[in-house]
């Protein structure tokens, strides 16, 4: 992509109102633009961000036998109710509006009651199970304050996948499966190191729940950690029994600020028995279909990336993630020669399949040309100039790192085409 | 897929509730589910047609310079009382709802007054032009009434291009490209040849707008057409002074049924004036946006190609969007020699990057197997069974044309491999 042609700028100044570090370098560097408080545009650049996690995130549940599908927003009344969660009093998210033909509908800010009483439709017997179907799809909550920038918005892509089991052995396995799958979406997304699979206290179905906490200190919610043993637990966790039982003291945890980028719940047959779900087993009786719940947040999951990777001078993407992979710098673009020369380089590197954002502009200055490539954060920079025609080499440099090399042609292209 | 593993079956009847034959045979088929009169679940086969469609659109919008972006659907009433359309008494398909935190926001119905807001950060020379930006994203319409099964809902996806010009020139040149580019995503989605670039009034900036209707019985538009001539009108465009300058008479035109798949509209400065999106000239005066607007609802579209090549069996997809390229149906499963044949061939055409969907069912009758192929719509079927084992051929029938072929694997291999 030609950087003149792409038609967001990068801002001088971070925007005045946003106090969250993810959202402020986002918008300065034109990922991201604000609409109002908790609603986001996602720009080209941003939408590409957004894009390379869902596909990571599709790789992994698809892996697991999971089958992507999509459910509306629009929500009646009705299959709520028989839950209990269609009332404010219990639900304190809902969006509700007035159909014009008459009757409330609400905006869905999760979808369990919806898939339950879809798969009425497909599942009859034991035959039919487990069974694993997911979307990523807009979710709405009313929040009272939208915060931490793009992480607690109003709108918001969600990965939700719904298990459906006819044994508590089926669903064992499926949420280890799962949970296994969410350690590597953070490991390839690039911020698995920081993130523990997080005890949390179980409610009626099992003993412990668990939660996805990335180490961040934007983070809005406290965890236990104990890195030498790789184990954390929230708040709910913290007494002696619990601990003991995972083998850990008070004394060893130590309490730090984190972000939930993820979190997986086992449902039971709460929503089945409200709902009507049931499966006829080997023997021909009706029994209700166990389920489960698990979540991940493109966009927050985006925005833990910026809080944690980026420095002093922007945004660091990792290589699974970044819009491109190489930003190539054009210098001395005045001269045709040399800009004819950088424009063949370009070319080269598309041809090859590299992913390269080209900062095309003749007018931009050199030290302009770089700051904003720091800002931007993609995890190459390549310098062309006059130097580059005359020695045929580039200055690459490792945005994570800053380790810089002077490399040929050949060596830049076996580098870029290696992983 | 082994059609075991998928989620979904066909239904023995269609839904009693559902009058369009879009609906009727998408659901009977596990393609679709209706949540309410105007949200349908996209299952997985529904899903993967919509991403067809979808890549479809984003080549050809790419091809023309589109960058693709995401708005959010919360709207905050300012914005769009600047251009007079927040009022239910002017816009009469507003989903409004509140915020817990206090004030009044809307379901985003279409784009403009938002991404013109958004582009005043960008756009400030004439240099910053043309520039053309669109996104897929979900819009909510509060119709009176949901019709037509998939395609006039209350939530649907829609395709919509923006475009911002500095001169009538570049506006003109564009909309032609955007014009094209439509007709080759319709023909590529297998309806171009009964959809019409139809002639309609074209409001305050230009003579003539256009729609894009597709001729079908179970269209809710009329439109006036003459094959011949290659010239399709809509009521507003039937005047003796019009049609002189169309080069056609009304006796030359005969009325029929269409869906509007597609639409294109020249915007002039309305919005650009109205919401202060300016640009400074050459000379450095400030000057209005030239804009434009561009729809495809890609439900509608997948709705239309059920409604216009589906027959008395079920659906014909075009394989530019069928989910699967062929449906292989496994006789004999009972003999597990056969089976294990049956699975090689499946893992073979798999390894050859052959899109298969494989009816593994043990238990079902050929007779059935048959029939949920013919209604599924997969453009080829494969009979896979004892007599293929013993003499290395296949029954290839193609769904379109009931052209039924005896192949051997390496001529099959060759057949599904070559486009």
């Amino acid at each position: 992509m030609r950087q003149t042609h792409l038609f967001t700028k990068t801002k001088k100044e971070a925007p005045a109102d946003e106090v969250a570090k993810n959202a402020a370098l986002l918008i300065k560097s034109g990922y991201v633009f604000k609409n109002m408080a908790g609603a986001y545009t996602f720009l080209p650049l941003g939408l590409k961000v957004i894009d390379k996690i869902n596909s990571i995130i599709r790789e992994e549940m698809d892996a697991i036998g999971g089958q992507e599908m999509h459910m509306p927003t629009l929500q009646d009344p009705s299959l709520w109710q028989s839950t209990d969660r269609w009332s404010d009093d219990n639900v304190d998210v809902w969006f509700k509006t007035e159909l014009k033909a008459g009757g409330e509908v609400g905006l869905a800010w999760t979808h369990e009651e919806v898939i339950t009483n879809l798969m009425r439709q497909y599942v009859s017997s034991y035959k039919d199970l487990p069974l694993f179907a997911y979307q990523i799809q807009t979710k709405f909550r009313n929040e009272m304050r939208a915060k931490s920038g793009i992480m607690r918005t109003r709108e918001f892509w969600m990965k939700d996948l719904y298990s459906f089991c006819a044994t508590q052995e089926q669903h064992d396995e499926f949420y280890e499966a799962c949970a296994e799958a969410y350690m590597r979406i953070f490991n390839r997304i690039g911020i698995g190191k920081m993130t523990y699979r997080t005890f949390a206290s179980g409610g009626a179905f099992t003993k412990f729940s668990h939660e996805f906490q990335t180490l961040a200190e934007a983070g809005e919610d406290v965890v236990y950690v104990n890195e030498a043993k790789n184990i954390a637990v929230n708040e709910e966790v913290l007494e002696e029994a619990d601990l003991t039982e995972l083998g850990v003291t008070r004394e060893e945890l130590t309490e730090r600020k984190s972000i939930e980028v993820g979190n997986i719940f086992s449902l039971g047959t709460k929503f089945s028995e409200a709902i009507g779900l049931t499966y006829k087993d080997a023997e021909g009786i009706d029994m209700p279909v166990i389920m489960g719940s698990y979540g991940i947040g493109p966009a927050r999951a985006m925005g833990t990336i910026v809080d944690l990777l980026s420095d002093e001078k922007g945004i660091v993407w990792p290589e699974s993630v970044a819009p491109y992979k190489a930003h190539m710098i054009g210098l001395n673009g005045d001269d045709s020669e040399i800009r004819d020369y950088t424009d063949g380089i370009y070319s080269a590197l598309q041809k090859r399949g590299v992913e390269v954002l080209y900062d095309d502009r003749v007018e931009a200055r050199a030290g302009e040309k770089f700051a904003d490539s720091d800002l931007l954060g993609m995890p190459y920079r390549v310098v062309v100039s006059r130097r580059s025609k005359e020695n045929g080499k580039f200055e690459v440099v490792t945005r994570a790192t800053g380790e810089t090399r002077e490399l040929t042609e050949e060596e830049m292209f076996a580098d870029f085409t290696d992983s």
